[in-house]
């Protein structure tokens, strides 16, 4: 998809993360309580928290397109984290439910990058938002083409 | 409560459990996704990960109870854990939904025993068995005691 | 090893834990800072955060008595955690370091309960103490033996 | 201090690292095990202990600094992570022991830059490249300015 339509799209769907990103994906939230655990003694949720609800949000984006984990075991298809990029633009709490957006930025035939907007649930503050770049590999970990059918399933339709 | 009609309880409201362990208030349940990030190299959720989700089924059953973290806060009542006890029946695996169903044992002024049977949310079939022994303290880590209105919320009725 | 034999050892080595325990090994010490990440919204380590250092301290025991992990793989010797008990007497906190005391307490042919006692390195202030039972498996996660030799090495003599 | 004079510095100290970054302090390592509770069912160290890690290379520059954390209390300054980038070459695996190596690549009068290279501690093998920017603020969460003593002491010398 060409990034002129992303744009296109998501002029429709989704206004205010358009103004900022393209997207070539619906935009999928999931939505959970703070854990306890996930504090640190700053009494606010631990930086290196959010990169683990970020993975969340993505595994929940893949089961609703309908990958399960073992379906890309079966395809050989694995995805290698190799960038990652966090702004926190304020604290989650203990107590609070956060809702984490994600959708496909950019997706290529080795590459997917995700974009996140992580909110307060009940309030949409905006309190970190990120991308991660993954990159398709087997396992023998060697770079590979994500197959056709699964680059348009993952895309824009819904 | 007394221990009899502890027991008397949980013979009609929860067979299973009931045959092992007495209980002094509804057995709560919360189910959520396992996350990649709880996993470890031997393909299974790692064995220390089952700790905080008992901490959240503890944090969930308070929620429904009516208890928000900062009203504990604001009446001075923090829970330090003194005991933690679990035995291991079988891996949780990422792609599955687990359920960690929560009930208090114990209730005394001073603490609470929480007894935890962790399932798979599908099968059902159990994972992970548990106890956490929970001392009331107030800010300053002294033991207090838990007030007599808050014990009564906690207990049994539903 | 005898029951009795084990008791005289830890008499020589080490008196505190002597007292409360039999222990069929030398007993290692791993020492660490606290990690910020480790600590919770109490202000001190998080519970669950013990049971990770209890393994490490039963890793660096293993690498000590020259058991790599890539070794125990070629031999098809697996351990899953069966049983973790633990007990919490003081709060660590973030800028203290942590002595991790491990020893095994009971050494079956299919089985190893190992004891630790977590201490603060400077105060020697006793932490949290508690064991965890692992039973040895294979690649398909059948119950298997640990071989003479292994169980020898990983006994008493140091 | 100029890129230029930051590059000399560097030069005779860190080749590799020179190359890509300027740097305003030394360098400092810190080397430990991957602790198995950090990997994922890839068989490798999850993306997220990396944050993790790279706060432990902060922690452990401040201290041998000289600056506990009681102290940073004491003077009412906290670090706020303000932005996140990480960069991942090759995964580590349990059984290694990784070493992170910390430095100020920009000290402002209120936010700090710390660059960190994770590599195995034996091949030298770069795994993770980053950085993290903190800000300074108060008790109150409000943005302050880092003393000039103790700018000072943060900087090049050693």
């Amino acid at each position: 998809m060409s990034k002129q339509s992303a744009v296109s799209n998501q002029q429709h769907l989704h206004r205010a993360a358009a103004q900022r990103t393209v997207q070539v994906s619906a935009i999928l939230e999931t939505t959970f309580y703070v854990r306890f655990a996930e504090t640190d003694l700053m009494g606010i949720v631990h930086h290196s928290q959010y990169v683990v609800w970020m993975e969340e949000g993505r595994s929940d984006f893949m089961r609703r397109k309908g990958f399960a984990f073992d379906q890309w075991e079966a395809a050989n298809i694995g995805f290698a984290v190799s960038e990652l990029n966090l702004r926190y633009h304020a604290p989650a709490r203990y107590g609070e439910r956060v809702t984490v957006r994600t959708w496909i930025e950019s997706l290529r035939s080795r590459q997917i990058v995700f974009r996140y907007e992580i909110v307060n649930a009940d309030s949409r503050q905006e309190l970190v938002t990120g991308t991660v770049k993954l990159i398709a590999v087997d396992r023998q970990n060697q770079v590979r083409t994500i197959p056709q059918e699964v680059q348009k399933l993952l895309a824009v339709s819904g």
